[in-house]
């Protein structure tokens, strides 16, 4: 697929404004962004769980860094022990009991043994380990009933990481496991990059918080600064809430201003359609070193999607109806944030489904359809949710949604029908 | 199945003791636990995500609180557009314009009109918006070029949600949408279940931290520490890890005893093999009020777990070894102690693939073995660990684990196994 096509090329600033695009071309754009190169910084290990290392660690011990038995048993010199059978039982002198933990005080010579319990220090001398079911022991008289050869069950120096080695790489995902063998060297902290900062505004004279202003005719509450800003931290990123920001040029230039200086992404919500008060995208179009600029994609809903790549910073203008800026946040942005902060990317569930009821949808648009679940004929079947996006309530109900495709305008009662959970 | 099978009723206390059950029993005795009855606390909205309403939650306001349009055009009284077409203009005066936020200054009368964006409040005496793409402005003039009815592009009070209805009932886990609904009524705390509390101790004379202890022979770094409490922080509940305990009854059962005072479940890693250093069965084994004692699940790694039900209570002790201590909280725990937090179930993702290498088992156990998925002849197959429980290594190699069955000591190339992964 060539980009280009549709690209308007603007004078000397070779702007790439691409006015309303589909879907796959989106999706198409912000996979080709590359991660961006984040600083890194130093955190505890513990509480680096799915941060990612900014480089390569190695460790500093053996582990183990000594020789430890892999059982109960006695550290014996194998040679010892060699001809030893159930009738034929080899009498050694136990010199000492090492609990796991103790540090071994004796070294063995010949005929001599010492108890080590398992993840016990081995004795120095000692090159095997007779488990305790193959012995019997007489006060400081241990009698042994099988011969074992040298290196039985006994854990040697490094066996799990050498010492220097490269234990774990950079850019991994710092999992369960990673954080285990981490911790088995002794390391405390570790270096990873830092998360991304995505700075979240609310647009629109008619937004509200609950905590300062009154409900008056008119007003709403603003319902994005807390959703959006929920979802965006479940990517992995650093979210940093400016407030809600009135349908004013400039309160909104500096707005914009101030959170680019702040922030690496920017995510807007609300003044994006084409209503008179919507200064979302002629506040962006005057911004200087665009290299793409997104003004629309064919979705529904949430169709006026604003996107914006401006030298190393990133913009979002999502719509207004916390619905529709939901769906494009799921649709479009959760896993390319996942993907800016390298964490796993959210594998969506979905299963074919029935259609219970007609569905209708608008030519030349391709919609993201809520849905809901239900039985019917005992068999679980798709149906629509009868309000839209103003309606918050069409989020709250639905189950998931279904796409429809830009050329179908309605969907038979009867047809099958791949459903994405939310 | 009949748990009482096993059972060994001593005297009075009728306490019920499981010696070396087995994976289906103890996976019923733990469904078998009701969720634990927490206490609620009121957070904020905000910083609710994924936990449980303690309450059925009902909304103050209407939404929306007034009348409003949903699309961009002109408010009218249905009556004055009657009869309008494309070649029979109707003409109204334009006495006010209504942005989103803005409270309509001016009353409609018959002949009026005023202009709406979406979202905007609707005049009083409207009952429906005009299109603004059914419409030409000039001036104060507005010339409408098609009828409609009552109601149209009107989104009435309530809406949304009615005052007084119950929006979220209790026991609802909250989701984004949860969020959404709740922050458009205003809502900015919610009453919700505390999580559950877990104390952690790590029981062992081998085991040091790295901040505190120099690393010596028979020494190793703890690393349950770190693991298990993010591995339980992932459940939904909070950690207190409350140190590292010596193998002495007396301090085991002092930390035993302040864990269970200060928390609803307990884990112990550590002291639960035959080893004459293990206090961890015989502390529990003098606690008064046990209602079920397990001591040993026939599994491997990790087969001395023991898990304790005391009153309200619950304590497990896990093997030490890391890579089983963490098998065993995947197999058992974490989905146990999800449903304590009321968090959704984790939904193990599995795949059958065919065996690359035959792997060993040991008959009488039902084994998790550590496996990691390698190309062979250009498709993906299952090899096995070199490495045992005793290596952390195994787990970070690992990409998952097949079940062996009890009865089963080879599992030939060439088989086909469900693999499960981490």
């Amino acid at each position: 697929m060539d980009l280009l096509n549709g690209f308007i090329r603007i004078g000397l600033l070779n702007m790439k404004f691409l006015k309303t695009i589909s879907v796959r071309e989106f999706r198409n754009i912000l996979e080709s962004i590359p991660r961006l190169k984040f600083e890194d910084e130093v955190i505890n290990l513990g509480e680096s769980f799915n941060r990612i290392l900014s480089q390569d660690i190695t460790s500093d011990i053996n582990v183990p860094h000594f020789r430890k038995s892999r059982m109960d048993g006695f550290a014996i010199i194998a040679k010892d022990t060699f001809g030893a059978e159930e009738d034929n039982l080899i009498k050694l002198e136990l010199i000492e009991t090492i609990q796991a933990g103790d540090i071994p005080q004796k070294k063995l010579n010949k005929g001599q043994c010492s108890y080590v319990a398992t993840g016990a220090a081995i004795p120095e001398n000692s090159n095997g380990v007779v488990m305790v079911e193959f012995t019997d022991k007489k006060e400081s008289e241990v009698f042994i009933s099988k011969a074992v050869t040298p290196g039985t069950y006994i854990i040697e120096i490094g066996h799990d990481v050498k010492k220097g080695d490269i234990i774990v790489k950079e850019n991994t995902i710092i999992d369960l496991a990673t954080i285990g063998i981490l911790a088995s060297c002794g390391i405390k902290e570790v270096p990873v990059y830092k998360k991304p900062r995505v700075s979240l505004i609310s647009t629109g004279n008619e937004l509200i918080c609950p905590d300062i202003n009154k409900l008056e005719i008119g007003k709403i509450y603003d319902i994005n600064s807390v959703v959006l800003k929920k979802a965006i931290e479940n990517t992995g990123a650093k979210v940093d809430f400016l407030g809600i920001v009135k349908d004013d040029y400039n309160d909104l230039k500096n707005a914009i201003e101030k959170a680019l200086n702040e922030s690496d992404i920017l995510i807007l919500s609300g003044g994006t359609s084409k209503g008179e008060g919507d200064l979302g995208p002629k506040v962006l179009e005057d911004l200087t070193g665009i290299e793409i600029y997104v003004h629309g994609v064919k979705i529904k809903p949430g169709k006026p999607i604003i996107f914006v790549k401006l030298k190393k910073k990133l913009i979002f203008i999502l719509p207004g109806y916390p619905t529709s800026a939901l769906s494009c946040f799921y649709v479009f942005i959760d896993n390319f944030l996942r993907k800016m902060s390298g964490f796993p990317l959210r594998e969506r569930y979905s299963k074919t489904l029935e259609i219970g009821e007609r569905i209708y949808s608008t030519i030349g648009r391709h919609e993201f359809k809520a849905v809901k679940i239900q039985e019917d004929d005992g068999e679980k079947k798709i149906f629509p949710i009868k309000t839209g996006s103003e309606a918050i309530s069409t989020m709250f109900y639905a189950n998931g949604y279904i796409e429809i495709d830009e050329l179908e305008s309605i969907i038979e009662k009867g047809d099958k029908r791949r459903v994405y959970f939310f």
